[in-house]
């Protein structure tokens, strides 16, 4: 009997890709090791689960049991995986060894929590998970105040979510603004002049340096560099995504800022692969949903046997910030020109590379319609 | 013998007036008092004094005494107006009364000083005349750390030459930006950037609330609404202009921000005219150096019985930010739609009307070049 497929993690990335095989071949054997409960969720939901009001339960689309059945793979739930062995082809869990004849990493990212002190370091909340919520989803209901360390993707969309939930935010980001790595300085301040106008506190140029205990109450006393003091009652993490590599690296899987994989999402090591936050594809970690699509759909024709080739088009970002929505699509960096247009309807900003050629774009507000027929237009060239 | 053309202030304005007025009559009589002694200076070099290390008697172009003797005026330094009778068509000053035929009300504006407490909060500098600087210069070459109020336009330019000059410069600023009032929020942030960078602490939305004196030194502990403090040597306020009205006012001559004015200059008296950074033209009072040369020249012909009707072309202005240039054409507001480049030469901005007309413009860094090819492009809209 050949080995099965086995996949470690069992996040958005592990499950679409099981979803893509199972498209294909109902039979192959598929074994899925996770160190949580398997329970299949979307992720993107935990950017506004404050203002919809909905507990952890209530994101979860199908029990890992059910998952499990529904696409008939074994799932080894609260197993987290040991040690890979990739010269004998089999990973060590529970006290057992289990061979595959391919691998899949899907191990994820884990939310970087900058080194703070103070004996209530230890309390920062992070939200980067179904279970991470469970945890402290009791703890951000009753909190009046909050304070989130970092103002990128997730920092926004969740301080934007918290104030549309009635809570009282503060943002507080080294950068000198908001989405410093996702949209250009001139999209930022358009931005951050309606969370400012909402009541949201912005602490730019700036970052947390303790977290203490208020006397005599469930609050904390939170200190920046710049000397601000702020009194909240939960303070988040959202300063960013660290790939979940150390399994890979100690199984002498080459790694740098994921683990590094080929356009056929390929390992340094032979039958294993690696996908989603966990993966560095050209150099690049694109924790985002459309790339992870991407990849699986790749990968699932990989494992099958049929040649894929991967490759993106330009690709699009959502900022789930519904009271100013920003699209941004393709690519851009500190060296590209713009051509922008600001108008009552919100910006429409496209990006040129030194060879005049259109490499991205940002669309804000009732402009963010326009995202597809740019994306088309920078396609068609 | 017919009453002298009497004006009241010795500075851009009213010697603007009197150069206009002798160009066309060399005889006709003018007698000019001033609170101060009358020299003549170029006061936009008081944007980069620190950094050309000039003292205040550098400035000088031509002392009053030599000034009135060149143009032939009779001047009445250090004599300041008590009183105007608009219905005798005389004023009254050092005791004795003058009788004009026209007068011509060119008092300029005042430092505007936010209120601030605290036991130094009388030793605010600020320098809107070659005295004030003349007053303050020797502090200020002293000084390390300097606190500036207001990140407009004068509080920008001083920032970035103080800076120039070797000086720690904090600004601090109610707006959430500099050049609120001058530029839209897309420049002010490019603006931003490279002060930063230069070390320049902007403190925004936020003000001073208290100056105290620093025990057993020469210096200050400032207090901002925000709860910072800072430690400086000196504070300046560039918090705006109050144009110079009490004495119109008094004289029952209308007065809304500035003396009111029509399109020749006219108050709403008989024979008294006002110009310059005391006029409000069409309800707005314009303290730049265009439209005062552009009025000067209007008034002169006015005065000398000839026939003329101020309009303003499109106009443009400065910011005196070497390491950033920025020039600022026509008009704009917070309706306006915008047509932007950034490109490694800086920012191209055009602002259009509901009606998608051009109305004015923004051109920062080496972009600044192309000012005067779009000022043209927009009149002859």
């Amino acid at each position: 009997m050949t080995a099965p497929i086995v996949i470690i993690g069992s996040g958005f990335a592990a499950y679409q890709l099981i979803k893509n095989i199972r498209r294909q071949d109902s039979t192959v054997a598929i074994q899925v090791f996770t160190a949580d409960d398997g329970d299949e969720y979307n992720k993107p939901d935990l950017s506004h689960v404050f203002s919809k009001q909905q507990d952890a339960d209530a994101l979860i689309l199908l029990s890992g049991a059910d998952f499990a059945a529904q696409y008939q793979v074994e799932l080894l739930a609260n197993t987290p995986v040991e040690r890979v062995d990739t010269q004998a082809q089999c990973l060590y869990a529970n006290g057992d060894s289990y061979a595959y004849s391919k691998l899949v990493f899907a191990t994820g990212a884990s939310a970087f929590i900058p080194p703070v002190k103070g004996d209530c370091a230890a309390k920062i909340v992070t939200l980067n998970s179904l279970s991470e919520y469970r945890r402290s989803q009791l703890e951000i209901k009753q909190a009046d105040r909050i304070l989130i360390m970092g103002g990128g993707l997730i920092g926004v969309e969740l301080a934007m979510d918290l104030q549309t939930s009635g809570k009282e935010v503060i943002v507080v980001e080294p950068n000198s603004r908001l989405l410093a790595n996702v949209a250009p300085d001139f999209v930022s301040l358009k931005l951050e002049q309606p969370l400012r106008d909402g009541g949201m506190t912005l602490e730019l140029n700036d970052y947390v340096t303790t977290i203490e205990s208020f006397a005599a109450e469930q609050a904390f006393v939170v200190s920046t560099k710049a000397g601000k003091v702020f009194d909240v009652d939960c303070v988040i993490s959202a300063a960013g995504l660290r790939p979940n590599t150390l399994l890979a690296l100690q199984a002498g899987i080459e790694v740098k800022h994921g683990i590094v994989v080929d356009a056929q999402l390929k390992t340094s090591a032979n039958n294993v692969y690696a996908l989603g936050d966990c993966a560095e594809i050209n150099g690049r970690v694109m924790a985002y949903l459309q790339p992870i699509i991407l990849s699986a759909n790749a990968l699932a024709k990989q494992l099958l046997g049929q040649l894929s080739q991967l490759s993106f088009p330009p690709m699009m970002v959502k900022v789930k910030t519904p009271t100013y929505p920003i699209q941004v699509g393709g690519r851009f960096n500190t060296d590209s020109s713009w051509r922008v247009a600001f108008d009552k309807h919100g910006v429409t900003a496209e990006a040129f590379d030194d060879q005049n050629n259109m490499t991205g774009f940002v669309v804000t507000d009732e402009n963010a319609k326009q995202a597809f027929s740019l994306l088309r237009k920078m396609s068609a060239r």
